[in-house]
């Protein structure tokens, strides 16, 4: 995979003038005939039309290209926005002598903005033809719009001795509230999949990862996770049940979480990337809910930017997550350093050694509630003085 | 009221050394006899040992003093927390030569540390020493944390053509998550109540003031407020149902939301205070769950500080709210300056308009959703870069 090429699938980009001083800002994936699609979106009632197409357009089961733009959402733009992705696409499908129902969209950027469509379509030419094989690190760095790295995630495997390939590529840094900070993610392979066994594996996937990484389960205006599957690699088709179809699985919740770790770790102005690890809980969905709670606490994670092993925060947003937690129950690790142990600290000497680990760029926060055990984890990031200066300044 | 004085009860200040640097960190007031009491308190399932106490001590119906101390919470710290703030209740009790039982406590500060009992008890007799009619800006100021300024808010009435007066005072800057910035306030009046009365005005009164403040309706390990009448005024008992008791059911409603606004504008860091008003919508729990959703969205604070009139973060906080509104009835104002309607920004001359809103130190920014005729609001801060500071360095 050193050239990360998977079968089947071009991918190119280029500078349209939507985002300023001539930055990279469309993107355009093809396959080389309709390929099967599993897609999940964005649960906010407030969805912006390049979604609300999308989901028209893959609800047969297939697409052949997706149309990817950055530095505008396309959301809140009414009838006219969802014209501009029609016109987009269309343009893009033309270009490539392609369905136009076969082509889906995604933009991020800016809410509230008409899409620039005279300049998009000028553009839509030069971006058909800049289509090459081993395009995938500029299309994830076309995508981007706060992230400080493009994000990229790749897996091989084989079924009945044939390769295939996997290439995952992701754009988001708003995690401080993700729900609002746009996350896209496309994965294209060229295993043989059928669409409702890829969607289903897809759906599992999302929960584990990139809605591990979500405030309250929700998800922004224009998030989109689109996994393609060509064929291409002329292996037998994969089938529910079987171990191929276990590997698969695996291969691509890994690269779904690697991916989503790279948008916690690239959070807005964050410094540390830190799991948030809840155990002994009653049930899975409270591990949730108090893993989410203490993840999101602005003051949890203004405690990890000043690298303060500051317990009490962590223990108050587990005792207001809404869990009837015992707080006499409670014990709390910073990686293997227990600070508390029956809800009360242990000590100095134990503190002192947790203040090293929140030094530490990457570490893991655990809470167990002593209630039962099921358990669930949250990745998030720390909150700093560059996150406020990103977004105060975001739209200047 | 030129000397703020209200009848039956005293006040006084010390420093006791819990907090550093010698600072005022110990408050009592006290009444002349048991007084009828009124409280309300944190709903996090983590309780520090101060709320327990008190709870179990005005659950007759009266109280004499209330203890309170700022620098430390007194908060996860088990059986020994407790047996601290029985130990220097009593110690008060001893003092003031009333029942122990009759002594109220409540503790502000970091969790997780045990109180400094000793220090404490040394510095009891000087703060009942200190005692006098007019002290409560020197009250306000001794249960300072992070806040920048005291808060006191104060109110006269007569029955009968007899005076009463009301006083309050709060402290509270935590406001960003405030579920865990500790808010305390005391209340005291001279008018005659009782105390099922008082419990009702006061339980109502805290839902549309210091609730409205609030994340998730949730609140921190040590949050209480307290209302205490004397009677001393010598007016006539207030009964229900008379147009008294609609009236200093009105004052306390003022006085509570004067302190709970003080209290949003001196949000850690905070630069402005701001009004959400969430309009048209189908139910009230609705039309507070938007509310909240915008109020407590860290995109749409770090908006305010930028002073950039970003109503797509507002619109998208109002759609991942869990509130099914529909987008295209979207209108949004900041004060009296349309900048959405039908779910559709209205413009560049109106955007400039909104931003010299934003500029201002307080405004008000509504949105009304089209489903209803429901209402609510939420005061909330700005998101700063001195929040960080203040957050990140908070226990060192």
């Amino acid at each position: 995979m050193e050239k990360m090429i998977v079968k089947g699938f071009r991918c190119g980009t280029t500078s349209a003038g939507i985002k300023k001083a001539g930055k990279v800002d469309m993107a355009l994936i093809v396959a080389d005939g309709p390929v099967v699609v599993a897609g999940t979106f964005t649960r906010n009632r407030v969805v912006a039309a390049p979604v609300t197409l999308t989901k028209e357009r893959i609800a047969g089961g297939t697409v052949q290209a997706v149309l990817i733009n950055s530095g505008n959402a396309n959301a809140c733009t009414g009838r006219a926005g969802y014209a501009a992705s029609v016109e987009t696409t269309a343009k893009a499908a033309f270009e490539l002598g392609i369905a136009a129902d076969h082509v889906a969209v995604a933009s991020t950027g800016v809410i509230g903005v008409q899409l620039p469509v005279g300049k998009m379509v000028d553009a839509i030419p030069a971006l058909a033809s800049s289509l090459r094989e081993d395009g995938w690190e500029e299309v994830a760095r076309a995508i981007m719009t706060t992230d400080a790295f493009p994000k990229i995630s790749s897996a091989t495997g084989t079924v009945g001795g044939k390769p295939y390939s996997v290439v995952g590529i992701a754009k988001g840094a708003g995690m401080i509230h993700p729900n609002m900070g746009t996350m896209l993610a496309f994965i294209v392979t060229d295993a043989a999949v059928d669409r409702s066994l890829l969607q289903e594996i897809t759906g599992i996937g999302v929960e584990k990862s990139f809605n591990r990484i979500t405030v309250d389960g929700d998800t922004s205006t224009n998030d989109t996770v689109l996994v393609m599957a060509s064929g291409s690699s002329g292996i037998e088709q994969i089938r529910r049940g079987t171990e191929a179809a276990r590997f698969l699985q695996e291969q691509l919740e890994a690269i779904f979480l690697d991916l989503a770790k790279m948008m916690a770790k690239d959070g807005e102005g964050a410094t540390k990337l830190v799991e948030i690890q809840v155990t002994g809980a009653p049930s899975k969905a409270e591990a949730t809910q108090v893993a989410r709670s203490i993840a999101t606490s602005s003051l949890v994670k203004t405690a990890f930017f000043g690298q303060d092993a500051n317990w009490g925060r962590i223990i108050a947003a587990a005792g207001y997550s809404g869990v009837d937690i015992d707080q006499d129950l409670v014990a709390i690790w910073f990686n293997d350093v227990e600070v508390v142990a029956n809800g009360l600290g242990t000590g100095p000497v134990n503190e002192a050694e947790a203040t090293k680990v929140l030094q530490l760029p990457e570490f893991c926060v655990r809470i167990d509630l002593g209630l039962g055990d099921a358990s669930d984890r949250y990745y998030t990031s720390d909150l700093t003085y560059d996150y406020v200066r990103i977004n105060a300044d975001y739209r200047s």
